[in-house]
């Protein structure tokens, strides 16, 4: 962003983003049971950013975000607001709206994603409401979400703790440990806590957020180990009983020159348990959205792999993904591939991507007959 | 705005539009039919916009509204979010949440407007949802309003073309093609088609906005020609059919030096059509908006006409406006006499504006015995 | 904030607000009569702010703010959006949304509170909904509230004159007299009228806002009168008579410096007249809002008394409230105490600040078993 002087230890960073794409997908919207094809556009992202420094150790993060919402134009929303108090490089204190540190894609920042957007089981993360969006992320199937959401989706409000530092000139790490409000649909109070600690061999990846390809500039492997534990998060319908949320991941990453080029490759696990729960409700037992799936359903385990090599300014890029869910049947599991390629015009500050996916369901998606969605998308994606 | 340099080929423009008012009108409060005087601060239009330079040929443009709507303060909302590509002059590639280019008042800036604010029957365009609003555009009446409203209104999310050149020194043009998002309330997926060209004799007028008056600056005579079409954008009440939207319209402007001042007048003719249809439904068959116009009541044809003379940073105009609708009997049809005086104080940066405003509809309001309204304004406007 | 050129006589201030906190406090979750402990983390305010001035002697400001609200994040909303003229010091004209001038409190900035907040009762003012709510102003219960809400809550949109001068160099002034939309919830159109006086003795607070503490960097003996006055706001459930506003206050506020450190003392008394009311009703007929307090029990009279001592970047404060309210029994009446400690960092512009308060109603919390609330905050305050 641009960096506007207030005084000698103060100063504000604006800055942006905005993805703007033109998506072919399917859907069944004349609810005869089989998808038709359809093409939307639709900005993604558009985001104006306020980063301040109000002395050397205290500083503060706003964003903004674009919803669409009927009305004039779109909603405006806030999805980041947090101060930071920096006593040491290894207590780094964040307080207020801010992204919960579990899985690596939680911390890949959005305008430095590889595979046109996060994977979709990233989204089992309780931040992002327990579920597997497709299309790129943009089509939500009620088959995979437990309709788990908080006060403040896509982020949470809480305190972190963060911290990072080098072992050897090769050998680094940083760790993350928090406490927030996260999801409170139960009869009683609880609170989401969540860890996280990184390892890099080579270089470092030293900040907050990582990315998910370096283009070259960066020699890296990286290993992550996560939890993200709430109890009582909601109610199961019929026995009222409360339901415990859990979710443990571990994942790999790397970025090396490799030939000509450079390659960026990233596997991530993850595994969600809901407690075999059944239908979640709200404590006084409302269901939380309508035909959702149940907790057990929901829940499961998943990785995806995905891989990019970049030469030149192009990068042609993979996404593969499976999700194997703990409900009856093979109802809530899915495998996933994506494929495209991508045009660096000035980095990740102004690119051109393309992609295909093909999600497949295990069974047909709820109330319709077909279990398969193919999706084409291409954008253009701008940050500063 | 302020440039905010980010590097040499990168930067920020920060800017802002704020327009305040005092309204004075007429609306039937206590429900006997008759109307009551009232009078209403508003906030008109509150922004902060933010356009970006990325490298030479990639630019951003986000901008944010002000909505009434109940709670703390107002909404904030995002009217713009766009990315541009410029590889050729004659090639402009906007996508994203854009303004569809179809009447001269579509793409004249809100920032230069001259009878306080556009001709109410530039709302009979898709954009801004088939209606005519009185009272300044400040109310809107089921009387003329076919209830069809896009997912962001007020702008349309798309892919626009855009191009201006010079065929003579005294000969210039611009076109504008793009395909849109619009409406989609119908049982099939549907596209918005939109188009313009523009011709300008003297002077240009270059830019993907023009101005209503340019204070004596500018010697031009301009004429556009648009249609604006979309199938499919909602359905029938009764019979199911799907309907199709379709305007047409020309414009004329001309802004040149007579006697001690300078005369800006523009006249534009526009062609709306429903398919001749009842009331219309969404998909599920849900009324859009209540007590709205059937199609064939909203559809018809009109004109308006407007005039203003620049002296000494004062200037006083008129704006006479006639719709004539399709529908039986007289019912949607209205003409309407403005006529004001604006002081410049730092021409279109810094303005008072005020204006009054007779409307007549050819039937008495839905649900009065009242035909006229009239309707006093008196405002600030500043934009930078 | 930070000052951005645009020319000689135009610039943009650019600025900001976050204030994020963890709050104890007590609520009856499980329905049960008692209360039971919880805990939040919250983002009490999260603001984006853009001064500016067009000319000499026009100006513009906008703020934002930060509002829970489900969905992607936190929703965005707009709390200044006004235009200044300034043509004499005596006579500075504010157009638009803004803060209508009535209890000191009213004009105090949230970036210069004492008690972590306002007092509770400050929230008796028609701006933010004729209510009191507790636990640090983060918890509303309906026993202190009307429930009055206007279309814009925590500011107005209308009309400002402000003025401020010295008569000696020890004796200064400053005036507000305003008009504003206020509450329109009768069967007839009103305007809200406030007006507020402040005489200041020894240093002047000349601003539009005030501070609750100058942390020793100001000498100053304030005295302020205010009314606001509003006819026919709602009607009255039963008889359908419209109801009156009115509020009358005075206040007192001294910093001095005192042995090693220095004194910041403020009193503020507040009368409410809602006409002895019943339950609330808008011009339909519907309440507004479920369970609130009839007029007469939210109206009343009480005052708070707030001091704090400033000595070596810390300050030690209390804060104590009465409110009496006019309704049968003593339903609506409340006593608060708060007391804490803040450090200042940078003064204003970071501090920490923590604070205890029990506060006490008269009668038993609608719906429980429990007249007294107890909660504990702490949290980073930043501005710019």
């Amino acid at each position: 962003g641009a960096i506007l002087k207030i005084s000698d230890d103060s100063q504000i960073d604006l800055g942006f983003r905005l993805q703007a794409l033109y998506l072919a997908s399917e859907r069944d919207r004349n609810g005869d049971g089989d998808f038709e094809d359809y093409d939307d556009f639709k900005v993604r992202r558009a985001r104006i950013r306020l980063g301040a420094d109000i002395t050397q150790w205290v500083s503060a993060f706003m964003q903004t975000e674009f919803a669409e919402d009927p009305g004039v134009g779109a909603d405006a929303r806030i999805i980041d607001a947090f101060i930071v108090l920096k006593p040491h490089k290894l207590a780094h204190l964040y307080l207020g709206e801010n992204m919960a540190p579990v899985l690596r894609q939680n911390l890949t920042s959005s305008g430095a994603l590889m595979a046109i957007d996060r994977p979709a089981l990233a989204y089992k993360n309780l931040t992002w409401g327990t579920r597997a969006p497709l299309a790129f992320t943009n089509t939500n199937f009620t088959d995979f979400d437990a309709g788990l959401r908080g006060d403040v989706d896509v982020r949470d409000t809480g305190l972190t703790l963060f911290g990072s530092d080098s072992l050897s000139p090769e050998l680094h790490f940083k760790y993350y440990l928090g406490v927030y409000d996260g999801v409170q649909e139960s009869s009683r109070d609880s609170e989401r806590y969540a860890g996280r600690v990184q390892f890099n061999f080579l270089e470092a990846e030293p900040g907050y957020y990582n990315s998910s390809t370096y283009l070259g500039t960066k020699k890296t492997l990286g290993i992550g180990l996560a939890f993200d534990l709430q109890d009582s998060v909601a109610r199961e319908q019929g026995t009222g009983d409360n339901v415990d949320y859990a979710m443990y991941s571990f994942d790999l990453f790397c970025e090396h020159p490799l030939g000509p080029g450079s390659l960026s490759a990233e596997f991530g696990y993850v595994n969600l348990d809901l407690d075999d729960a059944g239908l979640l409700v709200d404590n006084g037992g409302g269901l939380l959205g309508v035909g959702r799936a149940t907790g057990e359903q929901a829940q499961g385990e998943g990785f995806y792999l995905q891989a990019g090599y970049f030469i030149d300014n192009w990068q042609p890029w993979i996404d593969y993904e499976i999700w194997e869910s703990d409900g009856p049947g093979d109802r809530g599991s899915f495998q996933l591939l994506r494929f495209g390629l991508s045009y660096f015009i000035k980095g990740h500050n102004a690119n051109i991507k393309l992609g295909y996916e093909v999600a497949e369901a295990d069974e047909d998606f709820a109330g319709t007959r077909e279990d398969t969605l193919e999706s084409f998308v291409t954008g253009l994606y701008v940050t500063y």
